[in-house]
This record gives C-alpha cells, structure tokens and sequence, in this order.
C-alpha cells in the first residue's frame, strides 16, 4: 500500500522547459508524480481551453522514473485531461504548476497559462500551487528556489489551505531570499502598444509591446514584496464578483 | 463637435457572427461605434494574449457607416489593439462585448473570450459591459434582448459604474423576461471527462465533453435569476486576491 500523496505537475512554457524540471525535482521527493504538461510554449493563454479540435496525449520519457504525457493543447487543458484520467484510478492530492519562468505577479496572474493551469485543479477542490521565477530566460536558476518550494509543497501537503485552494507563488530574481510574504494581489497594470511593420510579402503587422506600471504603493502586495527581496504567496480564487458594488447597482434592476 | 461617447464593440464569436451584428445595431443608437472582433471564432480563449507572434488588423465593410476591423487575435488582443489605436485618436468611453451565443453565467466567466475582451477594457478604467445570451445555436433570436441591452448601455453611459467598470451580463433563452438581476457569481462547475477516439491515420485523439452542475443553491446568484426567467447582472472585477484567506495562511511565511 503507497500511502505517498498523488501530485499533478505542469506547467505552461511545455515539458521540455527547465522551469518544470525543477518543480518535478522538488515534487518528488514529496510524493508521486505524474507530469501532464504542454508540448510546446502556452505562456499568455490565460484560461483558454479547446473545446472545437481534438487533443493529443502521448507518452513521453522527460523524467527518469515518472510517469509524464505532452499534451497538445493549453495549461488548462492539460489539467482537464489529467483530471479525467488520473483521477479515475487515483485521486490527486496536490497540483504544482511552473516553475513558470518570468513573473505571474500582480496582473499577470489573468494572462498566465501557469495560474491557470493551478486554478483549473483548485476549481475541483484540489490544492493547487502555481510557482513562478522573475526570471524570463531559459537559462534561469531555480536551485535557489528550490528548498522555499519544497517547504511551500510540503506545508500545503501536510496543513492544506483551508478554504482557499490556490497560491500564486513568485519567487524574486535572486540567490537568496528575505522571507516568504502572504500578500494580496497588486493592482498594477501594462501600458502598451504595437509596432507596426511589413512582412516580406509588404503586408503590415503589429506586434504588442509594453512596459508594467505599479501604482499600487501598498506595502502588503506581491509587488511590494517581490521588490524587496521577498517570495510572494497571493492565495487567490475564482470568484470574479465585485462584491462591494452590488448594493450601488440596483438600479439596473 | 460631436458629443456622442465613443463605443467599442468587440465579441469572441467574430467579426460575422449573428450576435455582434444585434450588438452593434443597439449601441449606434447611442454613440459612435467602433467595431474591432477577431476575424474567426474565439470561443473559450478565456484572457489569453498574442505575445510571441504579429497580429494582422484589416479594415472590413462588415457594418454600413461604422469603422471596422477583423483582427486576427483573441477577443484580449482585440481590445489591447483598439485600445492603442483608436485611443490616441479619442478616448473609449464604452467597451461592449458580445452578444455572445451562450451562457458566460457563473464559472464559465473565466472560460470566456466575450468577457475576458471587455475585462481588458475595463483594466483601463473603461465602463465595460459582456453580453451573453443562452442559446448556442448560429441563428439564435437576439431581438427580445435589444431593448434590455439598450438600456443597459443607457444607464452604464449615463451613470457609469462607480468603482466597478465591468458587468457580466447573460439573458435567458426566452422571447419574454421578468426583469433583471443583479447577482453574484454563482459557484458552479463543469463534470467532464474525454471521448477517446481514432482518427483516419489510427492515432488517438481525445476530445472534451461535459456537464454543468450547479451544487449552490443561493437565490442571489445568476444561475438562479437565469433559471428564473431574469436577466442576470454580475459586477465584476479581475483582483483574485482570496481576501479572507489571507489571515489563515501565516503559517507560509
């Protein structure tokens, strides 16, 4: 009898990015893992899923030992698809998406495939961790983070996370860390714009391009932390009501 | 001097979809209308971004009189698009997305291009309004909803929306309606699972299906006012932060 916790790793820049590597280092000494995870990068897609095209699931050998399939579609498709047949044989204990390379703080936790990969899992009431890493390049060091993740993964095994089922979990770019902060999400935003060109053909395109602007001066966000040499923990949800404006809109009705 | 406000009408259904073209008969009513919709279906592409690939913009003569373009992203980078050309021109002073053909009610908020475009809008501080309405099929009959849909925008243009700048808003299937309702979010959720099947090559493929179970049983929420005959208003916001949460989690840090 394996009393191990089941736990679901993905990610959404694909299995074959380090980020995911080092999450399924950490994840394995904490239980058994099974990998489901995007065959190609899926950064940005929020939560898109594909519901008008077939997916693909194939078998791939990316971690000695683990159980691991590149699925054809987004984060959360991944995540769907794991649902449906791991859970048939064994239900998931855990959900860690990531290391997503690049921040998930702030805004970003709407555009990002890796928060919404984690919070499609919580949407079952599975506990789900999504890590992140300020760090866009592909040679990013994880190892850093490393011992905070398997605390962060371990605490959550052992305590769960009550009612909230989700962290949005950035680590700043660093070799050493302050501390951890539970914080709220900053209220930041991109302001952007697009650079027109011609293509070959001298046919135009635009393509985005932007600066983050924070405003939010608080010193309880994952902003604030981040900037000051701390891992930020955001537990969020998927509750988009504005609450505190439904008694202002009455007349709507 | 034109005093009209400004309104941009974008959809995830695209530029020719039936629902799009209600939606931009009733807000010319009220103010001058930019069009800016995908240029081919974008269901369920929740906030995803194009990031790693150009866009295209073509102008179309989709609708007499109005100034229009099909762009070739999701329903997000329509509005991200529209929002650097149009406002150096002249300030957006209303975002409406849709109509949607089907339900954006309860959890199916965060699946959604419709709504996803007009929270884009709203993250600017633009009063942002997502229409839905529940009738999936290409011909569903948007005319009963027109006029709701008409005095939405009024009151959204003539009030604005205080601290909130985004509603979900969702009609019934029903030639008739009670009223409205200004509701929350009802947590509900989609039971799903995958068709296995094989296509002419004999590869696998697998493809989603689903159920929508709605285990809340409150009487303020959209599900409720949609079942009972309302239309459903939902304020809405993009902080995911789990507020309450936040105290009960110190243990991380």
């Amino acid at each position: 009898m394996n009393n191990k916790p089941l736990i679901l790793v993905t990610n959404d820049d694909g299995i074959f990015a380090p980020g995911i590597k080092a999450l399924v280092e950490v994840a394995r000494q904490l239980g058994d893992v099974i990998v489901v995870a995007p065959d190609s990068p899926q950064s940005a897609k929020g939560h898109a899923l594909t519901l008008t095209d077939p997916l693909r699931l194939k078998p791939v050998k990316q971690f000695e030992g683990i159980e691991c399939y590149a699925c054809s579609g987004t984060p959360v498709d991944c995540v769907k698809i794991a649902k449906d047949f791991i859970s048939k044989k064994r239900p998931i204990d855990l959900c860690v998406s990531g290391v997503n390379h690049g921040s998930n703080a702030s805004i970003n936790i709407i555009y990002s495939g890796t928060v919404s990969a984690a919070m499609e899992a919580s949407l079952e009431g599975i506990p789900s961790l999504a890590f992140s890493l300020l760090d866009f390049s592909f040679d990013a060091n994880f190892e850093p983070a490393k011992p905070y993740m398997k605390e962060i993964i371990a605490k959550t095994l052992e305590k769960g996370l009550g009612d909230c089922k989700l962290l949005n979990i950035n680590f700043p770019k660093s070799d050493t860390f302050k501390g951890v902060k539970v914080c709220r999400q900053a209220n930041a935003r991109w302001v952007e714009n697009y650079v027109e060109a011609e293509d070959p053909r001298g046919e135009k395109y635009y393509w985005l391009t932007g600066e983050f602007i924070n405003s939010d001066k608080g010193t309880d966000t994952d902003l604030w932390a981040l900037e000051n040499g701390y891992i930020s923990i955001v537990p969020s949800q998927h509750d988009l009501t504005h609450h505190t404006a439904l008694p202002h809109l009455k007349h709507f009705e």
